[in-house]
């Protein structure tokens, strides 16, 4: 028996749908707290968790959040229908999991379904992110996940063409090798259509780099149309809705700080797939201060990636890399976005050029059969010719923006310099520290905000000597900054002479 | 950094402390989507989940909810400073004990602790939930949890005084015995002081039948008045914080559908821990269609239950009871609220003064060191004396009512009858469909709604003999619910000859 309410909107997004009965209508439908309704409109119909107030929701009435109003298509003081709804059988399969069996394909497509669906709340989410943590998964049911995932959302499709793809588990500061690697294999004819991320806790994410020499909010049409024209883009994945479920799982994984190996897994791989991609190179950076710290650690994530790759039948081949220090000194993201203008217009060898160039051979050499030297070289040529440098250009126009050279791209005008406290050697650069120091520079937000560093590992350094400078466009930010390096680890120096007894 | 927004309060309880802010003053704060921020106000200063908005909030605006609009005690327009907190602590526990590792007194202590300073969201409580699911907690934790869960909320104090209690696990239907068994044993001089719950899934709880005959929502000082003056209460448990770390536990594990045995435990000892006793007796109902279906199971929950309670310092014993019919025939607030008091009138032998008899003897036989026969002896003798009545009077009194008769009691006006479609014997009478149809028919809001059993199990029926009388004060819900039998297994009626080849 449905009940009639009138509609009270509430403007604000709660990251699930959401409603909000009196309580005493709660009871006459029968329902408790988190039950499932489903509101139907005039028009429309959605799935709602049901919450209940005691005394701001009279009787007759339903507040409704954004995400459901928006769903139907309704105004303050509409009339809705409410009814309960069964548990979705979904909640039975999560059970099954904290429970320790293993799921069926169809099971799990039955979870991300009702995600998608928005009938599964957050703390119910929360339960089944605790199952995988707990619990583990299978590498036939991480394949399913990964197929799930992956059908969620939109996938681009090349038909016939060879699509290849690249990717890096992150937390290096400055590692901006896809805005390299893109375009040498792009310009060598492999199609390469690269969604990235904007920084979650660094100073710049691959979007947000990119986004200073061109527009990274494309739609899926016009990704297809700048990958027909140029083989290869660098576009937000955020704007597309790529694997969207892997959003949504994101969304309650990020703050609970739990990241079990099934999700994660599957959580790059079902983007990969989505790309259309056949070959995947991913980047496995290790050390202190890096995601992962330990070799073993990220020989073991490399070889679940090829092991779930070959369930997909994408061929994944895992590099690791070293990460216990940034890859390059100029760190945020004009400053990145410049330094990767002038690698490819000077042709200088730097770490950045030469780990792309590595990433490429180790491409070529999976879908082109040469030997991994050999790939190295072709890359390289392709930078030395100015080919990659080209093909980056035509990317830039095609996704909206203008030819650039590394002179046109602006960085903060605001610069302080760090300099060292005492004469040593330098013992490490922490990742952390820097990305720390960038954002209270203002950056991912001010673009132009970053460190440009002047020391690295294993050199001596005088008392005074400049360690880095930092940059900005706000001059309280500036000064905040650089008053708490004090308190940063950023570029530690090994006194010489320990102490004097 | 703390920085200065206006307040725009969103009349919704959430229940957590969540507040909203524009994405752009949540980067510029450098927090993510459910970090935590502090709130000051003119006055106060509160914890709260961030959340954000892309559009209705402006930045110089933040959005808070009730519970937060009440600890800042803030009005639409105050201004109030916001800063960054760091991640409590006892999500480290969290994934501790996700992690599968035993936890300390004093990180359960400070989980608790952040429960109750609202500083933990519904996810992280989930994740908590799922963790003690999957990975479970030895007696030595449970405990600490129980003692964390018990120092939460506020406590009953009777001094020197012997202080006694009963629970059931509950799941029968028309299980009053708590309103036999406290007159009983307060009229013999232990202090009986008994919170009891509404109705969660029954047509009616402990609390909903006694405010049939009385007022049940005291405070502790009117709790404790009524129970120096005669020895025992039966109130809402709801009107007190004793405990109150368990009922936000359970508004997390109830939608889960999770009940992982040390919150089970702990949930009820910790109650019973602040109601002060020293003696408990749990019944353990064990059947088909009960909470629990195996009397195996039931004696290892009883074994657990003895266990924590040896830690806690406090006696308990269990009762595995049959709970696999309803234990009398009237079910629903006044229904069951009369029967108990024309039991005590009519001093009629039936299951429900048998087993209320039972119970009492055993508390006894723990207290006073009789014999279990001698205590049930002593039992019945308070009925048969008029003693147990008198009790229950004086107790209706204090407790803010009127001296009542059996026949003062007003059940549902509307009356319709169910008949046996078929000629057989009663093999079942369901306790979960006797419950679903009382709510059917308005219980247990409409406190005069419920079902009358007219057969038992193991009775023969002829075809259109009455099954059930079902009662309502809404027409409407009478015919639905009649009409609804059909495909309830109210009263299963096996037939004599199965069938005919």
């Amino acid at each position: 028996m449905p009940m009639q309410f009138k509609v009270r909107i509430f403007e604000v997004e709660q990251g699930q749908n959401e409603i909000v009965l009196n309580e005493e209508s709660g009871a006459a439908l029968g329902i408790n707290h988190f039950d499932r309704v489903s509101v139907r409109s005039h028009s429309r119909k959605a799935m709602a968790i049901a919450d209940f107030s005691h005394e701001l929701i009279r009787s007759h009435e339903i507040g409704v959040f954004e995400e459901v109003a928006n769903q139907l298509q309704v105004k303050n003081g509409d009339w809705v229908f409410v009814e309960p709804v069964h548990r979705p059988e979904s909640l039975e399969y999560i059970k099954k999991k904290l429970d320790g069996r293993t799921l069926t394909g169809s099971e799990i497509g039955t979870i991300i379904g009702d995600l998608m669906q928005e009938t599964l709340s957050s703390t119910e989410l929360a339960a089944f992110i605790s199952a995988i943590y707990t619990k583990g998964m299978s590498v036939e049911e991480t394949a399913e996940l990964t197929n799930a995932i992956c059908e969620s959302g939109d996938v681009l499709n090349f038909g016939q063409q060879l699509v290849v793809s690249t990717h890096s588990i992150g937390g290096v500061a400055g590692d901006r090798t896809s805005m390299i690697v893109v375009p040498i294999l792009a310009s060598l004819g492999l199609k390469i259509p690269k969604t990235a991320s904007r920084a979650i806790s660094s100073a710049s994410g691959t979007a947000d780099a990119m986004e200073v020499l061109t527009n990274v909010t494309l739609d899926l049409q016009q990704i297809k149309r700048v990958v027909d024209k140029t083989n290869g883009c660098l576009v937000w994945g955020g704007a597309v809705r790529l694997a969207s479920a892997d959003d949504k799982l994101i969304r309650i994984r990020n703050p609970l700080h739990l990241d079990p190996k099934p999700l994660l897994l599957s959580s790059i791989l079902a983007k990969k797939k989505a790309e259309g991609a056949k070959y995947v190179i991913i980047d496995i950076p290790v050390g202190s201060g890096a995601k992962i710290e330990d070799v073993e650690e990220g020989k073991a994530l490399a070889r679940d990636f090829e092991n779930l790759g070959a369930h997909l039948g994408i061929k994944v081949q895992c590099l690791i890399s070293d990460g216990s220090e940034p890859l390059t000194h100029a760190i945020g993201s004009a400053l990145e976005a410049k330094l990767v203008l002038e690698t490819l217009e000077e042709k200088r060898m730097n770490l950045l050029l030469e780990k792309s160039c590595l990433m490429a051979g180790v491409m070529l050499h999976l879908v082109k059969g040469v030997s991994k030297e050999e790939g190295y070289r072709m890359a390289l040529q392709q930078v030395h010719s100015g080919a990659a440098l080209e093909k980056l250009q035509q990317i830039i126009v095609e996704q909206g923006g203008k030819r650039v050279t590394s002179k046109d791209v602006k960085t903060g005008r605001l610069h302080a310099v760090l300099k060292a406290r005492e004469r040593g050697k330098i013992s490490h650069v922490d990742n952390r520290a820097v990305s720390q120091l960038c954002r209270m520079l203002g950056a991912p937000q001010d673009k132009g905000a970053g460190v440009l560093l002047k020391a690295a590992k294993g050199q001596h350094v005088e008392k005074g000597q400049e360690l880095a400078v930092l940059v900005s466009n706000s001059k309280e930010k500036l000064a905040y900054a650089l008053q708490q390096t004090e308190n940063l680890p950023l570029v530690q120096v090994q006194r010489i002479i320990i102490d004097v007894v």
